[in-house]
């Protein structure tokens, strides 16, 4: 099984943390082909820089989608998500609602701890999209934008445990999904001090496109009747020209 | 890994059909354990059913969770789920809510196709209670009750087939659950007939199970501050007893 | 009038609370039969224990349904409500349900009030079953488990005014609810000392299975298109066997 | 007990019809006082005619509230209810919320029939405003406005039945509602050619206010928080200008 | 083009502060005809009040309908909005739901700051009314109701201030309504004080009024399939009397 | 006044149409802008067009705000609305959002008729973004895909007319929006065959446009505290560059 991990950010450090987790989840008989994207942000935290960086994952996925049995938009709040899963015939897994639907397996409710205020109302916008908002307790975060934004897995330890704690006893979450690329391999970290379950997006992404590829057939996805129709384009890369033109492209 | 695949219907005949299907899903490495209930009911069709099969399911699952790493509840319309997620220190996996979830991380809308209009609204009911009601476009039946319920894999494969084009067609469906145990096994079957991804609940359930085990740690579950408080009981079995008496039973 | 009070509780203490309260409500015309669970647990506190709680009193009831003209569940929280509903032809009462639809009949928006922390998010559920959550301000208790379960009506009396008042000024209630049977009898205590309605669940119940039985005729029960299938089972006691057979078991 | 019975249409025949129904219901112990307006509309039918027909109640209920223990709003559709509800100290029923309240006790879902399509937006905001429009599987009406809006319970008699069986049978109502009060008594005649539980909107006003005034103290009424605060005002009746004005009136 | 301006309130003064700046906002060809009400209430605050208020607007409405392009109706809460918008065939605009859809254009969220917290529930009820209530933070107020009702644009600023920078910071709100006429006027003296957009609603409704008008067809509204059938009345003016007879008026 | 109306379609003649539209709306003292994509796709019709047009309009804005009071989006789904919205400081109008607000303060409830079936669920998933989908009837559209997508205004005249009575007369529409740029202009061409208002969306994109420019300041939208941080790109236009990294870029 070969599945592309695909880091909408500029972050080639983030790329290679979350590829790591990745290829520990979903064990030898799996290809994770990481990529990162060579333009747009350093990260994503806003409606505007998603909405642009959506359009380069469809790009970087279309370049790559030989041989590929499943995707994941590895950037929280999933950026190109309904568009990619629209466009492509294979599974296409969003972080965060990966996260969210395996939280909603796990418990009744479920808290998102992060490590910035900027980010809160985005990640609430993902859990009202995902249709699971009713069993989503809310978004806690530091109450201010880190100064640095490297090794916050080192920096932020006690704050991401203050606040899962918090999501727990006040808030009433059976689970904890700690959002945002830049937490990615924390839960392992912190589990042991916090009275709920806790989620790493990346694990939960990688897992459910290894289930995803398990229980569905490839040819179905060419099947569907509500995909887009054929249409010309100008300006996309040739990959995308071609899958938008409906054309086999692989 | 060890799953427990729980059937809280009396039918040993669909536990043997969904054990097969969950085997080739989980593969060589994970070992299914079916088991069917010894009292209760032929098939669960109705809430008041449902009461009763949660019960008999909690007792199963109790008795038999040495050594398991995760339960399914073999039921579609999930009887207990809840009751077990709460008591239980391991992921519980429902066959509606996981097959509910996996097709909302396929497709934009699912709908469900089952084998009798007597299902439709307990089947509507498990949508509302996952979070998903907003993307699920309905459940379609046959007209009638199925005059005999064995072999409706042969039975009913063209009213499956010309149910799910209409869901897809007529309800903008991007992803078919065929809902309720007499259909395990019948979504490869009918797929190449469909224009839309088709899922098999026991085959998502199974997937799940295995996601779920993967991404936690056994001792979180332990750890959650939202389980019920130890207490006495009396006229449970001693394995459940003792579970709900807060004590190490294994 | 004959109205059979099923308490899924083990607990005989606050059968007599509640069947007081009844008679005084009921008056002198109706015949209150009480039944106290005589297996199960000695009060029902989770979802867990309500699944098999639930169960029990489909038995209770079933057994002794004979003359009887409606059913109370008096347990707050209303194990097996929607279950016995479906399978009885006669009214069926849920404390918890009767109590939120008359507090949705005196005021735009209800409070409920409960002694233990551990009860709030089951009655939560209860309100988003009910329909009601939307007029629902949400559920106040004390801040931990109270150490002793009996005679809270003494014990917790100034906490209950204080979180009373609290639900009033602060969360906007009309209506305050207080739920849970060891709090039956209190609202006529503390109605002088809270700026709101003060409802008492059990009294709210038997208001309301007087009510049904005045404007419902038996036989519609009986002609409901919506009752589940007769079938056969196994393991449930004689009377429930046979109603759930469709059998005429009076 | 002495109950208020405001009719706030101007059709006497409608309020004789619904006085002998409220009196079976209530027994002989409860007094019921019916009234009719002297202005407005022969019937209402639009938002437009019950934002001036509430305003009339208003005035009626507080010209005749001496001795009162509870009012009804005696007009489906409920004109001036919440307005009736935060001015009086005392019980307000409105036909259609305890209706819809009262089918909710009954079973899972219910429909409402009526005897105009003219009706059916407001009816479904009624629905909405009570919170109950998640268990409304909607409303059903004859194709047109009846020419003869006199002596409907023998004219549309037919029509009614065949209604009511498809919101049994294609709708999955457990409980019928027959809205309007034209359609006053019509449940018992049609009752037994009818799947479902048929309900009487006024027999269910009656009895819910019968059963509000047994389980609330008069006082609690007075000491609620959020009633209006006093104000004066120019041009209502002098009963309405001292309630308004916080004045004893009685 | 000429707007009536009908503030169903007794307060001139207030109708001179919102004529003003509806002239500022409409510009030299707008003809802005202002009315303020007669008998009622010196200013509305309760749903009992706008039952009453929004019968008396109709009433000053039909009255001065001759070549009237649109209606505001200049009251927060708008009192009698849905009815007048059924019953008159040109556009009803409503302040405070033109403040809400304008807020929903301008930002993701918005909140409502007004002067006294006895207002702070019906405006809830409007976001709800409006179908907007998913993007409404909610409702700041100072702590108790204002001694003196005049002058308030000065005596409050300070507070205002205050709560519109917490609904800012604390509610994530981009937009912020001043709510209630005593505040008309205050959003430009304060918005340099506010990191947010601030809106006056009366301005808003101005603004509203005039954009539906340029949009419209007057015959468009006479030929609506959904307005009330004509019907006779009693004690209604004579121009009302008219209209809700269907009869031409003008 | 300077409105940029930006067709981040590739289509000269639809931009044609709309803003000789636009212009007759908006009058001679607003000096529209019309700007047509030169990259991207003859007309979006997909998530997956819209991703990627929605980050084309973004460029085509920065690169021209010099001057300009507010943007709006003349594409109805409104491709990058909420990104748009955020970053720059003035009002960005989208014409499906500003339609369906118009619509909703012209009626209780409104219905969207366009040409093809491909847009239906697209445009339900923008009534569901703006929160107007409670007031909703549903997209009706011809049961096929229009072969030749030039002169639809002709070609589809009477199917629309179809559709938009059928909206009225089944679906109880107060107000019809006729969706999608190929319908631009026909609002008046039907309005008189159609017993509901009609709209067209360009027009009240415009109306709405001037509407926010009347009633903001533009200071304020620089003052708003939720904007994103500013931060470095790669690979964006030097406008949007400077926007993107908070540089006053006119």
């Amino acid at each position: 099984m070969r599945i592309l991990l695909v880091n909408p950010n500029m972050s080639t450090d983030m790329t290679d943390t979350m590829a790591d987790i990745a290829r520990q989840i979903a064990g030898p008989d799996v290809d994770v082909v990481p990529l990162t994207a060579t333009r747009g942000f350093p990260y994503i935290a806003s409606r505007a820089e998603a909405q642009i960086a959506g359009g380069i994952a469809l790009e970087m996925i279309a370049d790559n989608l030989s041989g590929v049995d499943a995707v994941i938009l590895a950037a929280f709040g999933d950026p190109g998500l309904r568009a990619a899963r629209e466009l492509f015939d294979l599974p296409v897994i969003g972080m965060a609602e990966a996260a969210m639907m395996n939280a909603a397996m796990l418990g009744e409710r479920f808290s998102i701890v992060t490590f910035s205020p900027v980010m809160r109302l985005w990640y609430l916008d993902c859990a009202q999209d995902s249709g699971l908002i009713g069993r989503c307790c809310g978004v806690r975060t530091p109450s201010s934008h880190p100064a640095d934004m490297r090794d916050m897995r080192t920096s932020l330890r006690d704050d991401v445990i203050g606040l899962a704690r918090q999501a727990a006893e006040e808030d009433s979450a059976d689970v904890i999904i700690l959002g945002g690329a830049p937490l990615a391999g924390m839960a392992k970290d912190i589990a042991g001090d916090v009275p709920a379950i806790v989620i790493d997006p990346i694990a939960a992404a990688v897992a459910q496109a290894t289930a995803m590829v398990r229980i569905t057939h490839p040819a179905s996805f060419a099947r569907r009747m509500r995909k887009p129709l054929a249409k010309p384009s100008l300006g996309l890369g040739p990959a995308l020209t071609a899958i938008v033109a409906g054309e086999q492209w692989f």
